[in-house]
């Protein structure tokens, strides 16, 4: 990896540059050294969401080595799914109707947005037991299925971020789901772009994109059963990763049960090794899947991103788009897979 | 601004989401108190670029107030333009080629990056003189048409970074120009939407904005004779501002000089309001002009584009592309029109 690279993503369409050798060391006169800044676990809201004027939880699961006496008992919680308390989207009956005045378009925000809080505040997934990471997954899912019965809600995205250079305002481990009335513009050009493909090709451009690095090994991290973990070749960050079922499934709600074990298994693999690449870095990851309703898809695969935080974005991300990244794809997955 | 709403950027199509009351003052349990980061003047390369090791400059100016017998002088440089010495982009004689294997679509990243400094290690665009702000247009100018000869360049983009949380490595106040040999994924989209406006309408997308916003008032902060700056329906960040010129022009770098100290004065103007009302965040801004060559573009209208960066993008829009904005583009207006 000497010449800088612009490298092309195949579904979206858009140019990312990995930075070549020559961008070296820069120099940095901010003072890099931070201080780790104090967490403080009293005022944490998330210790005890009711006790902080939180409703009785949508959902709630006790903790998986709970006794069968202390399941009842809400006590043993150990994971809850409440409204978030300063939504960014709004409960009403009625969908939204688009509003147009001039050249002005708006669309009142409404949906659903929902926290999914683990309780130990200091235990993120990659500290979790596989059974716990099972049961994360099962809460995703099942508020998935009640959100997509909405008739105004036309994508849910399930996301996570961890630490504040990941925009986390809590430190607490918590996950959001955001039910929203709009196609968002990712996920459209995403579905374009492998629509485009499928129909020229006859084939899930994500299929063939994991065939290929499968047989490639470059980029792969990890694999099991069901599933695989892969650093893209067109990433947007440095390490990012991401996992993929082997077969074609165009809708992460649709997951069989019999598979969470699998995904768990790999979905703390990957936190494990990012922690012991990077040492704990700030992250986020979300599920991209296909919009709600539909039925399944041929041309497109859902699939889990984490996106490790450790770079600021600066003029070329926001002014023209170009996301720079530093570390090549193929560096990062040779780090990855030795972390164990 | 009680209920949260999504707007669609006219140009672009992308929606975003502009926060209601109801997200409110979210608890943080991070430590919010920053400690004022230490800026090691004396480690700053660009204080003598050339004692640093960078070559004498592309192009130099002295300072306005030089008298006549400095001018020649190189001591009385008061900006410079140098090539990066740590560049994302590497010259080369030919222009690259694109190479495909399998799914793999990539490009060597030729091209050019430099570095515009202006001397004082502490004198931003707020602090300069409007004739300062002249020098640095003017230089934007100069180097834009010279790179804009190199037959492999397709599209240039001007960007500052200013202060850590936008991505600047270095404190001093440095401006960056960037000559690619792709148009970007952003830039691609703007123009895509503004030729499809002007197939339809027969006018500019930008000038039929531009004129509504100035009969509406709500969203202009400032406007002078050729110039109007103002915080866009749809912003990407809270205030976000932007400056137009009056007149369609597709091109920035044929801007008239008889228009130079007018878009200087302007700018300097809302870097100072930016200042006042925020308190010296950091941002970043570039020029979005249309891509090199082709001739004046009846449908594409230069502007610059200032974001103010007081936050981390998170979740939402990493995960689906719709970014948040927490004040509202009339809230902001209001603000920076009050702030003088």
């Amino acid at each position: 990896m000497g010449s800088p690279e612009f490298r092309r993503d195949l579904v979206s369409g858009d140019w990312i540059l990995i930075a070549g050798t020559l961008r070296g060391k820069r120099p940095h006169t901010f003072e890099v050294k931070k201080k780790k800044k104090k967490d403080d676990i009293k005022k944490c809201p998330f210790e005890d969401p009711q006790k902080s004027g939180n409703p009785f939880p949508l959902l709630w699961y006790p903790s998986p080595d709970a006794k069968v006496f202390e399941m009842e008992n809400f006590k043993s919680w150990f994971l809850q799914v409440i409204p978030n308390k300063y939504p960014l989207l709004m409960r009403k009956e009625q969908c939204p109707a688009p509003e147009e005045k001039n050249f002005e378009r708006k669309l009142t925000a409404v949906g659903y947005h929902e926290v999914i809080i683990t309780r130990d505040h200091y235990k993120t997934i990659a500290e979790m037991t596989p059974e716990e990471v099972v049961i994360v997954l099962k809460a995703y899912k099942e508020r998935y299925r009640v959100l997509a019965k909405d008739d105004c809600i036309k994508y849910i995205l399930i996301f996570h971020n961890h630490g504040e250079a990941a925009g986390a305002s809590l430190s607490h481990p918590h996950s959001q789901i955001t039910a929203l009335p709009i196609i968002d513009p990712d996920v459209s050009k995403s579905i374009k772009g492998s629509e485009d493909f499928y129909a020229k090709n006859k084939k899930c451009v994500h299929c063939v994109m994991v065939e290929q690095e499968i047989k490639d090994k470059t980029r792969i991290i990890e694999r099991n059963e069901h599933f695989v973990m892969l650093v893209p070749f067109a990433p947007r960050v440095s390490y990012e990763t991401r996992i993929y079922p082997l077969k074609h499934a165009s809708h992460f709600e649709d997951l069989d049960k019999e598979l969470f074990p699998s995904l768990a298994s790999i979905l703390k693999s990957a936190f494990v090794r990012i922690k012991k690449a990077l040492g704990s870095p700030s992250y986020n990851f979300f599920i991209h899947t296909a919009p709600v309703g539909g039925g399944s898809a041929g041309h497109y695969h859902w699939h889990i991103e984490i996106l490790p935080r450790g770079f600021s974005w600066a003029g070329l991300e926001l002014g023209c788009g170009i996301e720079v990244v530093a570390v090549s794809p193929e560096e990062a997955a040779d780090n990855l897979r030795k972390a164990v």
